[in-house]
């Protein structure tokens, strides 16, 4: 595996050990699906990232086609120009001396890497909420930072007990999001996910979804779940960039349909997709 | 700067792209005091370190001696065995194949790093509460993570307004912990801290302060603490291995006596870092 990192293609071994993304989860990052060489949706997901970047206050002034020049080369350095793979963009705020105060003068790392990925299946999930809560109330609780360690341990909590994934609540006890993905329901004949205030992050595909459902006419927003909701579900389904949109077929003990109009969203989103890959060829 | 990574000493850029350390906050650390070339309480630390690694499933099985041996290494190679210093034990889930599932056979990353210090100024400290709050609700509350981007945020908040640290509440509002320190006060004649279900280290300092105020007798112990308690404190102080008991003098608009009973502490706390720095000459 070769990465890009800050401007040369080399060895994976190459993170300097007083990386802050390393030492304190100071750093974020982003996660594309790849077809056929072209990353989707790149526009969008860098402009997260420069968004997220400002917040944080890690500078971030790379110019897009220096981005998706770094994609493109460790995709082909890689082999992975044909077919379906994914890229992952990480921004940290790079070196800096101990402690946790910002570095006067930060030179911040950013590094692509690539990996093969195969067509997602979007065979329905089965999941799971477990005890562990997302922080609604945290500073960075929209923002895709490094800090994944809760979501690993739910998503694990999940897999130990036969399911596919976790479904976290917050402190509130809202629905949130799954390990690494958004929620969306069929509720009432509406199209719902939690709105960003109940700690979720703002996915390039849940606004996808929710650019589409406007397009369609259909009622959809955003708008607090709680558990007791579940049983009410008409259908729901999970989305991010890579599994796009697949359905959940149960929520613990709860069976969920499937949904009709699953269908027709998933169509509208593929269609997306292939605009946006043919838009680079 | 030299690291001790995984029995071998080496430069800094040796930490791999695709360890999950770096990428998802998937590991520990600890930091140490040091003295003379000496770690201060590493018995606690590395007793600590073991037991979170065992909560987060990451095999850590390196033998006591082979541990204090790696900090010596480390110390010699850097030049700081005499005076002041501090260490850094990390510990990461190693590389891993995409995703947040653990992997089935992981081989985990020990780093030992070293770094100049200064003898703790005891210098009091003005604390603000930041807009941030502390997750008590996640599985991850008492254990030193990786994921210290909310503290990095909280601190640098505190340092924008003027103010040495912050001190964070937890997402039910009560008061948790600064960016890297234990909290104590004296409320109502007794010595208080939050308990570690208020999303709490288990600080080495804050133990050791609750053994020595156990010692003397004192009416000591773990409480919830809300904001609403701060004009009634008779005296508060941050705890951690580096900067030890450090008095707290303000908290946002409310000023705060020392409390004549932090000077016992502090000798006694002396004395017992004396005794483990000996301990090991």
């Amino acid at each position: 595996m070769k990465i890009w990192l800050n401007g040369m293609i080399q060895d994976i071994a190459g993170i300097d050990a007083t990386d802050r993304g390393f030492l304190l989860a100071d750093g974020l990052f982003e996660t594309l699906a790849v077809q056929d060489g072209v990353p989707l949706f790149l526009d969008r997901h860098v402009a997260r990232l420069t968004a997220s970047a400002a917040t944080l206050r890690i500078p971030f002034e790379r110019p897009m086609e220096d981005i998706r020049s770094a994609c493109m080369i460790t995709l082909r350095e890689n082999d992975l120009t044909e077919g379906p793979a994914s890229l992952r963009l990480t921004l940290t705020r790079g070196s800096g001396p101990r402690g946790l105060a910002l570095p006067k003068d930060p030179s911040p790392t950013f590094m692509v890497t690539a990996n093969l990925a195969s067509t997602p299946a979007h065979k329905p999930m089965r999941l799971m909420i477990p005890r562990g809560r997302r922080n609604q109330a945290s500073p960075t609780a929209n923002l895709k930072t490094l800090a994944y360690i809760d979501q690993v341990l739910a998503k694990q909590e999940a897999l130990d007990a036969g399911f596919d994934d976790a479904l976290m609540r917050n402190t509130r006890g809202d629905i949130a999001c799954a390990s690494a993905a958004n929620f969306f329901c069929w509720h009432q004949d509406r199209l719902l996910t939690p709105p960003l205030s109940d700690g979720v992050l703002p996915g390039i595909t849940r606004q996808l979804v929710l650019e589409i459902a406007a397009e369609l006419g259909w009622d959809a927003g955003e708008r607090t779940l709680t558990p007791g909701m579940i049983t009410e579900m008409q259908g729901a389904f999970l989305t991010n960039a890579l599994i796009g949109l697949t359905p959940i077929s149960a929520i613990g003990e709860t069976n969920l349909p499937t949904g009709p109009r699953l269908e027709e969203l998933h169509e509208k989103y593929s269609a997306r997709q292939a605009e946006a890959a043919g838009h680079h060829r």
